[in-house]
Parts: C-alpha cells; sequence; structure tokens
C-alpha cells in the first residue's frame, strides 16, 4: 500500500499526508484482489464519517479524518482514494491479459456505484428511524457491504488462473453470505462491543435510529443467524478443497471476532 | 449518457434521479472522450458545491444538487458518479484493443486524482486568501482544471487510430494551453459577468478571497492573456492540417464564449 500511495513530500504535500493517514495503520485488510479494493473501502469510511453522513469522529482507535485534518480535506481524501483504486487497476499487471483486467475495472466500479455500496449508503440514508425487516435489511446491506465484499472475491478469482462459472457462482454465493454475516455481527458488536474493542463510536447506531439486525430480532437471535450464515458460507465452498482455506478462515476471523 | 446512466425507476431510486439530475441538461460536453470525462466533470461539481467546499447555490442555471437533493445525497451521487465513469471505460468497447482501453483508464484515474484534479482542489484549498503570482496560479489550474481537460484530449486520441508520439505531445501541449485560457476566461467571466449569462453565481471568487487571474494581473491583461494562450494552442495544432479542425472550433469556442 505505501508503494501505491503518493510520498507524503510530493505536492500537495497535506493531501498526500492525509491520504496516507487515512489508508495505512488498522483496516481488516480482508481485501483478497488487495489494493484497489483497500482503497474503494477506504474512501467510503472517509466520507462515511463525514459530519453530513455519520458524523463519526473516531475510526480505527485513531480521529476521523475530518476531525485530524478538516472536512473539505477530508472530502477531496475520499475523491483522490477512489480515483487511486482505479488508478492501481489499470497501472499494474493483475491479471493473465488486458481484457480480464478491464473486467476488473467494471467489476470493481459497478460494486462501487449507485448498484453497489452508494446505492447502499442511499438506502441506509433513507432507512433512519425506520423499522425495517430482516429481508430490507438484507437488501441494503446487500448494497451497502455486500457488493465490495463480493466484489473481493470474484477480483481475486480473476487474478489466478480461471475458474469456471460454476465455481465462480459457488464462490460469489460464499461471498454473499459472509458480507451478511459481517454486518450481522458488526451489529452486535455495535450494540454490545465497547469503544476500545471496535476501534469506533460503539452504540452509534441505536443512537442514530439506525435499522440493525438487533433492532429487528434481538441480540440472541442475531448471534444465531450470524453462524448460521457462517455455515452457509462454509457450506458453498464444499467443493473446492484445499484451495479455499484462505477463505474458511476469513469467514471465521469475520463470525467469530470478539463475538 | 442517458444510455450510460441507471434508469430513475431502479433502486435506489432517489439516489438515481439525483444522478440524473447533475449530470443532465447543461454542461459545455468539450470532452473529446464523451461520456466517462463528463461523468468525472459532473461529480467534480457536485462535490465542489458542496457547503464545506465552494458552498454554491446555483449551477448550470439550476440549484446545486445539495440544495435541490441534500448534502448526504449530494455526496454520494459525486461519488456514484466518480465509479460510473470507470464503469463506462470498463463496459464499452472505445479503443481498438483492451490494453489501450486499460491505459484510458490509468489515464483518466491519474488525471482525476491527486496529483491532478482533486490535488488541485487541495492547492485551490491552500490558496484562499492568498495572493499567488501568475506561476503558482498556473500550477494550481494546470492540476484543478488542467488535468482533466489534458486527459480528455488523450483519451480522444486513444480512441481513433495511433498518433505518434510527437503528435501526442503537440496535442498534449494544446490541451494544456487551452485549459489555462479556459481558467483566465472563466476568471474575467466572473469578475464582469452576470450570474444569469454564467449559469453559477457571479463575483464569488473575488467574495471568497480566491485568487485569480484578474486579482493577479487585472482584467485588461488577462484577456490578453488569454488571446496568447489561444494562438500558443492554436500553433501547436499547425502540423495535424485538417483533422484539427473541430480542436480549433473547441479553442475557439472556450476563449470567445461570452467574451
Amino acid at each position: 500500500m505505501r508503494r501505491v500511495l503518493p510520498a507524503p513530500d510530493i505536492a500537495p504535500q497535506r493531501l498526500h499526508q492525509a491520504l496516507r493517514y487515512a489508508v495505512l495503520e488498522g483496516g481488516k485488510r480482508v481485501a483478497l484482489a488487495g489494493a484497489a479494493v483497500e482503497l474503494i473501502h477506504a474512501y467510503s469510511l472517509v466520507h462515511d464519517d463525514l459530519p453530513c453522513m455519520d458524523d463519526d469522529v473516531l475510526r480505527r482507535g485513531k480521529p476521523t479524518c475530518h476531525v485530524e485534518y478538516d472536512e473539505p480535506t477530508a472530502l477531496l481524501v475520499g475523491d483522490a482514494l477512489h480515483s487511486l483504486a482505479f488508478q492501481v487497476l489499470g497501472d499494474y499487471r493483475l491479471a493473465e491479459d488486458a481484457k480480464t483486467q478491464l473486467e476488473m475495472v467494471k467489476l470493481l466500479a459497478a460494486a462501487a456505484g449507485s448498484r453497489g455500496m452508494a446505492g447502499g449508503q442511499a438506502i441506509d440514508l433513507e432507512s433512519v428511524g425506520k423499522a425495517l425487516t430482516v429481508t430490507e435489511l438484507e437488501f441494503m446491506h446487500i448494497h451497502k457491504t455486500g457488493a465490495i465484499i463480493r466484489a473481493s472475491a470474484l477480483l481475486g478469482a480473476r487474478c489466478g488462473s480461471g475458474l469456471g462459472p460454476r465455481e465462480l457462482g459457488q464462490l460469489d454465493l460464499f461471498a454473499k453470505l459472509i458480507g451478511l454475516a459481517f454486518q450481522v455481527v458488526d451489529d452486535v458488536l455495535d450494540a454490545e462491543g465497547s469503544t476500545a474493542t471496535l476501534g469506533k463510536t460503539a452504540g452509534k447506531d441505536a443512537k442514530d435510529h439506525k435499522p440493525t439486525y438487533v433492532s429487528a430480532i434481538g441480540v440472541a437471535r442475531a448471534r444465531e443467524l450470524a453462524q448460521e450464515l457462517r455455515q452457509n458460507a462454509l457450506d458453498a465452498l464444499a467443493g473446492f478443497g484445499e484451495r479455499a482455506l484462505r477463505l474458511r478462515q476469513i469467514a471465521d476471523f469475520i463470525v467469530l471476532r470478539k463475538f
């Protein structure tokens, strides 16, 4: 990631320092396709934390970007990281051929856009103060966090030797289920966790009147649901054998973290 | 552009309506490589108009996106347009081969990022209230607007049959000069024009204590400079003959608009 980010002494220096602030240290780094996905993720966190969105002051145990720098700089940091993600996909050789790599551009852009992550954020905004059903919560999270998690898995698959359509389908199903599991666990941790273990402000969802799995079905059922999703996700990988060892470890990491 | 934008009845509907609001109707459409560049341009305008940036209420004769919708929606509109630009580059066949098209991804991403447009915005933020020299103004504008104008020209060149390195160099020089001319004209219009002819709030630069060519060298010299830049830009195209007719017309359009 340090190789991908502009050096902090290149003009405009303050912006480049702020880019590094927002990206380096911390983060879960589960992204299989690596830096490009992580840059999209980092941009979304910086923008989500802005006063006009979640208005959060703490992220990964540090002051959020707009608190450490200022609001316009944080806006530009998000925008610059967003562009940098596609610069990485255009600049480094990641796939066997340019055609496959161009598909990766399309895949990540679609996952980040209005029918993926940014769309999920819009649905999130509209759902504040509403009581959503589990089905409606799923629809929101499949966009908001699910699209990028699925893109990570599918980008990873395109970096290596080709998977067949059936295997790609199973991988996509795994990513979809584990993305939902991630969100269920996040909601439980937000309701029960402390700010120190989360690295971000705990209890914020309830305070902001955001619908969560905990508000929809309670903590006990949410814990069960996370385990069910994990099991279904692992089942989706049944045909992969040893090749899916890392993916299984990620599934466990997501569901069992601080639980 | 209507083909590229998601239909307004696709979920999330309000976001997709806001995307169309920000992109359709108006705009200068000088972008040679077309929709992708225009989407980057449109995203930058939506973000620039936000309260934490230029805090502007009028754009292209209409209320700005955050005024018509709301601030978080405008933030997401910019983000979604930004992703959509790269989705277009990944999705449509624009160049002779995938390798060239992947270069276009890299070119546009670099032009939009921290060493291009977003970087120029950061320099702009830091220059508020300062008296810049013409050289410093140039440095700012070469990033802020120049990078995308140059990328437009170079993307256009990659859509057709290949230009040699010398021709690409001349084209790039043309785009650089015409980009500066555009900014000089913009500063004169902002100082002298009315809100009605501009389609955006006139006199805003002086009010916001932004350094401009008018504040640096005065209106009369700024008008001369625009003409000199136009002439130098046209000279850069001397070797192109009839092929550069449209580019010459664009140069005239930029410098002679409402002048």
